[in-house]
């Protein structure tokens, strides 16, 4: 229950940005081009609104695993949720920013605009390592961890931070290739975990129970 | 409980949603034509508002229903849920667009927007039966369903499964037309319930009472 | 607990449009016009702008103060509440409207957006009190009322319903006394109390107890 | 459980003020100029965000540890509460007003941008000082606070008040070193505490622990 209403914030944050993100669509709505060309002509608006619906999608069922299985808050914690929280506040920019440089003829706009998209996720995917971290290094977790189990996150973690810095590099030699990548990664997480929902302590459904298994 | 969260986020992205819809009203305040022909003009908008706000609204009142009969979360339900909001979040964009080429002169652009429109609709609604299909397979819902109620249940959705897809079709040749046949979904599921409510499960005030009625 | 969803939903539509209504204010920032003039020329924007928040605001404590005295929510409810949400997320447009048009030379224009303003007002107000009109006829309060409590109560709100409907009128004749006498209702209405607050049920810091005071 | 709702609603609009802050960055994505040239001319709009964020999330931290120790709310903590939120929606505009102007080359509007910036951050620091005067004067607060530790605490606001009245002077002779001394004191405040964490009653982690510690 100490760890509500940081949900609560944290939640209204991801569905604001999740929402502000299809917004963005509807600003680009013109008068003198027919819709179908219109439409044809933003498709990397939407890819990119799809890429990044997906990645605050799973950054929120990642958030949500990783604090149903805090016992405690303190204040290190709320101010690296901020940190977090400031790079999901950065997405719909971002987003916005690829959509609208994307599709131009300018391949060094295209290159920057999607190297930044990839730099926010890679920032959000950093500050989601470090509450992780901070969470299993003061024991705020309810469900420890074997060092193998803390291995394989690791190694889970590693996965989609070197496909956001890949990415980066990525961005000046193919925009769309980048992109692309930013997609995998996303669809990657969707069939991977978080630390907290460790092997151990995964019931039949895929979800931890509500105590731990053992006396 | 292990509901709760989902719930908030859902609600978090069905308020934003639901509020954004008259956002895109405001913006199309212009400064050289009198108010009274600016707002006669844009009727189109004020229709898709109306239609786009009766439907995220009934959509929000049976995600309520169903997911207070959840006993429990699963990851499958969660990215389920995603879906759900993936098509809510885009209700905004294709509102506004109706909106923005019903008025015009183009026949094709009209038929395109309100396709898309009816399109999204159709996406959420069939998202809503993936997640209580979902739901009654794995029997995560509190209360049992009788295999009579599961068939009335189907009905009910395929009524305005249809309504959507034919509104896709008849958008082609009365834009109009499609997005009063919109309106007259949304009222229809005023008036109807989502599988969770069963009929055996009813009080006398029309909600499903607290605890399952026999032992 | 039953109302404890929409309550969250209609939290989450108040913020974000009482949020939203600062949003059409940092719209209007140009390019061409020094600061401090055009603040002073958009100052009917910021006089909408606080009318507006001091009445979300207190519609969103009398919704709290309705609901937390609910001791179950049928499906009219939710409805009813719905009907309150689309004149509460109407606000917005209504003040960015009555915003443009105040300070513009054409007094049909201002009128006209004044008389939408207190319109929108007017609707939510008859929303609200057919809330509580359901909930008292249908016995959903945890604390009954006295005759004599819901006679006062009646009066309470007839007060601010007239004065939305003569705000309407007086739009036609002067658009800026009709948006100061909206000001005054918002006063009036922090300093009276709606339905669920009888006078009988109140404590001494002027909220109603936990419990019903009698046996 | 009382002021749970107070709670939600606050977070709501903490949550969509500080996801709005980002949007007006986007909103000034153009078309014809090498993206790394506009990033670079719009670096003030950037510091601002960067500042405003980390404001309202700092406010959203202090105010969550002071509710956390109310006992009960009163209609007027409503109230103030609401003038809290007041300021904290118009972060926003004084943010984007700021962008917009603290690049252009008249001094009168950058200055003008920077002390209004400053004046909504004052007001809401005195707004949230107020809520605290009136949670310790009426006794809601859960865990008293000795002399010596109010006026501890009383030194902590001070200090940021003074930091934010002095900004407003500021401004007018350099507005960028006004906009640098509120970075300060948002630091400033993420190190420093709210009244209701007083040193007596913080537990080893830095949080207060749920029960006052002795008889």
């Amino acid at each position: 229950m100490e760890s509500g209403r940081l949900e609560a914030f944290s939640d209204g944050v991801f569905a604001v940005a999740i929402t502000l993100l299809a917004l963005d669509l509807s600003h680009g709505v013109p008068g003198g081009e027919s819709l179908a060309d219109h439409l044809a002509r933003e498709w990397p608006a939407f890819a990119a609104y799809v890429v990044s619906f997906l990645t605050i999608g799973i950054i929120w069922v990642n958030h949500h695993t990783l604090f149903k299985n805090f016992s405690e808050i303190d204040r290190t914690l709320l101010f690296l949720n901020l940190l977090l929280l400031f790079f999901v506040v950065s997405i719909p920019f971002a987003t916005s920013t690829t959509g609208a440089y994307l599709r131009g003829d300018h391949h060094a706009d295209a290159a920057l605009a999607v190297a930044i998209f990839q730099g926010v996720f890679e920032g959000m995917s950093i500050s989601f390592g470090l509450l992780s971290w901070w969470a299993i290094k003061r024991e705020h977790l309810k469900i420890a961890m074997t060092p193998e189990q803390a291995r394989r996150a690791s190694i889970r973690f590693g996965i989609g931070n070197i496909g956001y810095i890949a990415g980066i590099g990525i961005a000046f030699v193919s925009p769309l290739a980048s992109l692309a990548l930013a997609g995998v990664v996303a669809v990657y997480y969707i069939f991977e975990q978080t630390p907290g929902r460790s092997q151990a302590a995964v019931g039949p459904d895929g979800m931890p129970p509500q105590e731990p298994p053992g006396p």
